[in-house]
């Protein structure tokens, strides 16, 4: 990548974006020009590193991109916004293949554009380890945005999207496999239902996350935001046959993808009850009230909560499984 | 770090900053929730990496999380910008001392809190390198952002801030040096005079960018997107007594380090002819006719232009040292 420089593969990583109308000043001064027309933007920034979030032997540059992208579009989803722009920092090694570093341009340009967002900055330089930062902005199509902490007693917890699929090719993929393809390629680029997290807004979700810990873990998060218990239903999560299928070849448990698995980025919402879902939610669980009558923690979404575990059960029971994935190898 | 686990570390981070009334929600959510009274808004991104951006042999890790937060922020000065928001990640190895990563969290809080913006996201993942990606977002308090492209022939080409002193810090502490402490100091932390880019704005300026390539370079972007010639005058250069001082005890150029250095995040704006420079912007240039009558580069930021070096002049001569800095060692 020396050779070609540093400017003229930021420009190949911009070159092309198409921009929505919500960008005034596209890449190439000091900052961006953004405009917000409702006066309120979401904000969240994720940062995937070569070797832990992925690996370039089991994906392409392209997939690669498109995967960084969607981990933060997914979380301006889970907020019940539209994205409206990505900056990017990516850090590559010199000898980085020129097409491994224009390929995770392109995907993230793909997948900016999918979702109506600009590829508006970017920021290239060397490093020892492949690194890509994106920060997504986003308006939120409602009045307000839908935290984590509105859930209520009583309400009914939904998802779109896909549980543990992503979970089940990083197992193929982790094994030495490369098929079968449907759940490699789950892991490889997921498929958030970006456009499923404005309608819930839209219909009245209470709270709402993006599943990136792991269900049970995120759950958990609403839960400890919210100050409730939930309980989510057994046969509800039953795992798809083709996950079954998988995880009877590897010897696996699919629940256990299902149930703590992430990258799938599906959305998790709680809705008041009666209320008609959405297409694509499907219901799994109840919001119950907090047997102790806690109020939510004072931090709740950045402080381990370590008796979330109580918080969420699945048929009424606590799961015994690892909750979630911590980056330092602690169990969530 | 591993012992402390991700969470609890992304909570010393973010802990009691103090966020403006800009920030409706602030970390822990999927996404932060900004107000946008303007209705637009800029965004910028950098990121700094252990070994080639700074050394944790060469500062504290609060010095390396202030000058992280300033190279950011400073972008959005360079648009006539207020800082509202930083967005901000941080890649550790396992084995960083949790004093260094709170450290670095202490000091991007500092700088945020300073600039009036808030600290409004984080994300702390492992990595073999140590990385820190800074997004900023800024309300323009003019109604039109200051860009590169607006410099008209007649202009004064002013600066606001120091140049050079971070350059001759870094030479200072390459050579296994630790003092003197003016210009060790220069390069750990910089003082881009963040107030000075919407003064500037408020003034008429017509034209602004910040210096983190060198004045040679960074002048030649802005008379690249302007389509124009830029001369400097070397009198309004001379460099400062002390960097004079340094360079002789070196053996280096003072000079080279003014016009060459990186790091100081000086801003430099065009003004029209005439207008009342605002307080501590002196001029050091004038807007010329591009004697081609050449139009601006259709991607003048991101495309290197090797004939910009005719476009930049020191006392109507050109410069033939490097004209700035290229993270994959390409003159610039």
């Amino acid at each position: 990548m020396s050779d070609a420089g540093e400017f003229s593969v930021i420009d190949a990583i911009v070159a092309g974006a198409a921009q929505p109308a919500t960008t005034v000043l596209g890449p190439g001064d000091d900052a961006a020009v953004l405009a917000v027309p409702s006066g309120r933007t979401v904000a969240t920034v994720d940062v995937l590193v070569d070797g832990v979030h992925f690996r370039t032997d089991w994906a392409t540059g392209e997939q690669i991109g498109r995967r960084a992208a969607l981990a933060s579009l997914a979380d301006v989803a889970a907020m019940g916004a539209r994205p409206t722009a990505l900056l990017v920092g990516v850090c590559a090694p010199a000898d980085t293949p020129i097409e491994l570093v224009t390929g995770i341009g392109r995907g993230l340009q793909a997948e900016a554009q999918a979702a109506g967002a600009g590829l508006v900055g970017g920021d290239l330089t060397s490093s020892p380890v492949l690194t890509i930062s994106v920060t997504a902005l986003g308006e939120p199509v409602d009045a307000e945005p839908v935290l984590r902490s509105g859930a209520r007693p009583g309400d009914v917890v939904a998802v779109c999207g896909r549980l543990g699929w992503a979970a089940a090719g990083l197992d193929v993929l982790s094994r030495g496999f490369r098929s079968p393809a449907a759940v490699v390629n789950a892991y490889r680029v997921p498929e958030p239902p970006l456009a499923a997290g404005p309608v819930a807004a839209v219909a009245g979700a209470t709270a709402m996350i993006d599943v990136s810990d792991g269900l049970l873990a995120d759950v958990g998060h609403i839960a400890d935001a919210s100050g409730v218990r939930i309980d989510l239903s057994a046969t509800a999560l039953t795992p798809a046959p083709r996950l079954l299928e998988v995880a009877s070849a590897l010897g696996r448990n699919a629940s256990t993808w299902v149930l703590t698995g992430g990258d799938d980025h599906a959305l998790v919402a709680t809705f008041p009850a009666g209320a008609a879902l959405p297409d694509g939610w499907q219901p799994i669980g109840t919001v119950l009230e907090d047997a102790d009558g806690q109020t939510p923690d004072s931090a709740p979404d950045t402080v381990p909560d370590l008796a979330s575990g109580v918080r969420v059960t699945v048929d009424g029971q606590s799961h015994t499984g690892a909750a979630g994935w911590d980056h330092f190898g602690r169990p969530g």
